[in-house]
């Protein structure tokens, strides 16, 4: 009786760590051969780690060593076929330096050798900058799997179907070719497919529609886990020749994932995040409903943060807690991923301070049982605001009439003393990581400090909009296990950085009387990066805010016209964040966006 | 009697300011009419500007400016005939969004358009992001010129002859298939090329190995100007069929440069930057002599700082004056490119602080005869210092033992509190800019304060290494109009940040002291960039450093180790460096260099 199970190996591989990358591969193969199962298929690029990144161009011995383990790995292959993905030379006379490949080892022999041809160079991806793009011939991508042939596809090679995409980037369609030229019995899709929101529905929709389109089944199986700001949700599946979803991994975490493609009642179907499945039809407008992917976009930024404190060696967190939104969140999001005990949060009032925002901050770490100390930040803000005063005059008298009215510096003096008083726990005190707490509609906005609050080693809710972050804060206080961590007053109070007071009213200057109210403010965000819309266009659209309340021609163009300025010089500031999730389906993270600072925006 | 002479337009466009780069090229052309040239060669890409980065993809309506601009230039090109570089919607059925494109306008008609058929996608370029290769179709490529047919090559499309370079990237080579199909009188390439180390000699040896090899005049056009960390020299030219240059224009300046290919007397030879000439023959192991290349690292730099002030609409900077090397070649820099009134140097002591050292800064700003400052951080340090110190033992209480013994939070204290100075300066004058003094072997080595020394809007000798920045100062010192600007005495002390004593001396660290000896890493470094060799590989070569100096194996090892485990961690800052010059021919500059945080370098 013949094994009809494959296993799909759904791990987090660390980049560039051949060794760690081989022990998983290896500890996968040897509970395949305990089970008699036949064939494991890993994902793309699983011995070097993907995203490669600029280090195999000027660390080689990397590549060298993926290919010295590839080969070891080959010879533990005792009665089973494995496909696995790995940085390979390219030998040829001219092109890049390296292949992105797929060896296939059948019984300890390496059998064929399988060269990626369509190279994703978009968004996160910048495979051109390495790898060549092969020429796809079919008849390497065909394996036998007991009396059936498989046909083996790399990630980006199944993303180019002429149906079903409007304009599909490449000029060809490896999975229609090889399914015409070598007729296999069902496909294999080797990935390392990053999370977006969105793309989920996309993912799915495509392979159903492929399966159904070649009447054959589809397996899919992906990695999980982070590398810097790239997260990959795993959730594998495989679809049945008529395209229904037959078997799915879990979301979000490692699963040796088995599918049996002749007995489905054998196959699990984990469910995907709450909610998800909602966003399979397409949303194609704006909405402040953002429920659908709140739980996608936990998972994501905990996967994020996790990964990026083991992988690379920290263990705890040190952020301040200013009783405002963005901190409140982010404590949130550190303690599910760190721990309780691995999380400190740091009250540093000024002046400005309210009392109620001492007790909120407060509150919420005593609510999350983190650790938690108040460090008024008075006298380091004096001395240098102090310091400062007695020089601005000698400077102006040298300058002349450059000076600014507005208290900006003393705002941001505030702002770097606090970041100052992170960054020196980080130093006394061993593998701690300070957090950059900035949200995306601030930072758009250029509404962060440099070297205050958007200074850090991570930065967890960089990819995150003010009003999705209200409505995650409210799903986290129902969600996690213990409710309501987040006070109910920090979800009520308008949001401001309590840098400054507003001469008008006399009390704290709030975010949106010096920026724009934030369900406005986000639309645009989301107009520009799913339909690069531009001003004029908006100008004739009508926003959600503008259903409640009401607001003139006049003061939307100001608006529109004042996140134009501000993007404008925003973009230097976008350029010194660190590293972050990305969660939206477009973002102006760093390894995302190539930023540039000198050019002039048309918006 | 025919007009031979062919204008190339050697000009500084703004990435996206359409109307700026219009307006250059109306005037250009208009003087060109005016002197009954027939025919005006542009840049690669001119209209939009180069590098185009990721905002033509969120930001459309830039590509249909520059689209509207081109049909408003053709009209006004009577009687002349211009090839312009501008970016074009890709309306084809599949592929990406657009084409790097030339039009070839004729007496106010387009007449052609040209689609560059080769992408660089590496380094500090990311083409095939945004454009879709086109196939190189050779009768799209030939023009009139009086009776002569001109052969049109876009920039990359000249760099791949398989004679030439050992592995050539593309398997196509545009200029043979050209040469083959049309059999043009002469090649002119339009390019936006930047200017690198050992550059100048591989353009130089390339273009007159192809004129040679097909008997054939070519023109090269280049801009000048910088965007960001990128710089063109210009440098445009022509050579003769038998490979002889016959015409150059000026280098790191605009220059409508006239060339007449049938009367070669009248054509111009601006000299290169002194000594450049002498990199003609290459350079392939490590050296200390760098003179050849410091007039060209000098203008990369001075023109990168003046178009990063200039096209963003800075006036000053101000920067720290340690005493120390770094912060003085910043000084002089900036001096140069923006004018002595416009530079502010501040020098803040603390208590480490040698008189030494203030007296030189202070003897070099008076030499520079910039506007000068000495603010104390004492009453800073301390307050945080004593803030801190209260918080510190509350915290090991909780943490236990994590607590280090390395004085390394209060020396971070220093730095970023002079941060903060420069910062607040920034914030309460308009118009200016800190400035980040950190060099090349510092950041490689991780020897630089977040949020301290390595914080600023601009990071002027980033890519420059210690042994480099000591050659460049003294040419400085004996180039500028002003000799000897920098004191002796900073060019004969050893470096050290003055942050910390060391404890075996009692004097401050110095950095060779905390490192290795910078001769010896400068080599690691350009072994690593040049060659990509490593630790092992390295271990085996006989250094420079060792020729003088006895160095045990073990010695030599320990410090090949320290290398590989600090890069491993100062990889996380340089992702959050300021944006700063590409100098070296290759870098660890954000703008060609993918930086990887978490992954596991082999070396």
């Amino acid at each position: 009786m013949q094994n009809n199970t494959i296993l799909l190996a759904q791990l987090n591989p660390i980049v560039a760590d051949i060794e760690y990358n081989y022990n998983k591969a290896l500890e996968c193969i040897k509970q395949a051969q305990k089970k008699d199962i036949k064939l494991v298929a890993f994902p793309e690029m699983f011995l070097l780690g993907y995203p490669p990144m600029d280090i195999i161009e000027r660390y080689p011995l990397i590549v060298e060593e993926n290919i010295k383990y590839l080969e070891k790995l080959s010879l533990e292959c005792k009665d089973i076929s494995v496909l696995i993905g790995f940085c390979e030379f390219n030998k040829e006379k001219c092109g890049r330096k390296y292949f992105n490949s797929v060896a296939y080892i059948n019984n300890t022999k390496i059998e064929k050798i399988m060269r990626k041809s369509l190279l994703p160079t978009y968004s996160e991806f910048s495979e051109s900058r390495y790898f060549q793009a092969a020429d796809f011939i079919s008849k390497d991508r065909i394996i036998n799997f007991n009396s059936l042939h498989a046909g083996i596809i790399i990630c980006e090679e199944g993303w180019n179907d002429f149906d079903f995409f409007k304009k599909p980037l490449y000029k060809i369609d490896p999975v229609e070719t090889l399914i015409k030229e070598q007729k296999p019995d069902f496909l294999i899709n080797l990935s390392a497919s990053p999370t977006r929101t969105k793309k989920e529905q996309l993912l799915n929709n495509m392979l159903s529609h492929c399966a159904k389109k070649y009447s054959l089944p589809i397996l899919y199986v992906n990695q999980s886990g982070s590398t810097d700001c790239i997260t990959f949700s795993g959730t594998s599946r495989a679809y049945d020749k008529n395209g229904n979803l037959i078997a799915r991994a879990k979301s979000f975490e490692e699963d040796f994932f088995e599918v049996n493609i002749f007995n489905n009642t054998q196959n699990r179907i984990e469910p995907l995040p709450k909610g998800l499945e909602k966003t399979l039809n397409s949303q194609k407008e704006f909405s402040l409903d953002y429920e659908p992917d709140l739980e996608r976009t936990y998972l994501t930024i905990i996967s994020a943060i996790k990964d990026y404190f083991k992988k690379n060696g920290f263990k705890r967190a040190v952020l301040g807690l200013s009783g405002g939104l963005d901190s409140s969140a982010c404590a949130v999001l550190l303690t599910d991923a760190l721990g309780k005990e691995n999380v400190t949060g740091v009250s540093m009032p000024s002046k400005i301070t309210s009392s109620q925002s001492k007790n909120d901050a407060k509150e919420l770490a005593h609510n999350l049982g983190i650790n938690f100390f108040e460090i008024p930040i008075k006298d380091m803000a004096d001395a240098s605001s102090n310091t400062f005063n007695k020089v601005f005059d000698e400077i102006q008298n040298t300058w002349g009439e450059f000076r600014y009215k507005a208290p900006l510096t003393f705002d941001n003096i505030q702002a770097r003393s606090r970041a100052m008083i992170l960054w020196g726990i980080s130093n006394e005190f061993s593998s701690t990581l300070p957090i950059a707490t900035s949200d995306k509609s601030e930072l758009y906005m250029g509404y962060a400090t440099i070297n205050g609050d958007m200074s850090g080693g991570f930065a967890p809710i960089c990819d995150v909009t003010k009003t999705k972050l209200f409505a995650l804060a409210r799903w986290m206080n129902e969600n996690r296990k213990t409710k309501n961590a987040i006070p109910e007053a920090i979800l009520t109070k308008p949001p401001g950085a309590e840098l400054a007071i507003n001469p008008k009213t006399g009390k704290p200057l709030l975010a949106e009387e010096a920026l724009m109210p934030y369900e406005f403010l986000d639309e645009v965000i989301w107009r520009l990066e799913n339909l690069q819309q531009r001003a004029d266009e908006m100008l004739k659209e009508v926003f959600l805010y503008e259903k409640k309340h009401l607001v003139t021609p006049e003061q939307k163009k100001l608006w529109l016209q004042k996140f134009a300025q501000r993007v404008q010089f925003a973009q230097f500031k976008w350029s010194i964040m660190p590293p972050g999730p990305i969660v939206d389906s477009r973002s102006i993270n760093r390894a995302e966006y190539i930023q540039p600072i000198t050019s002039k925006l048309k918006f």
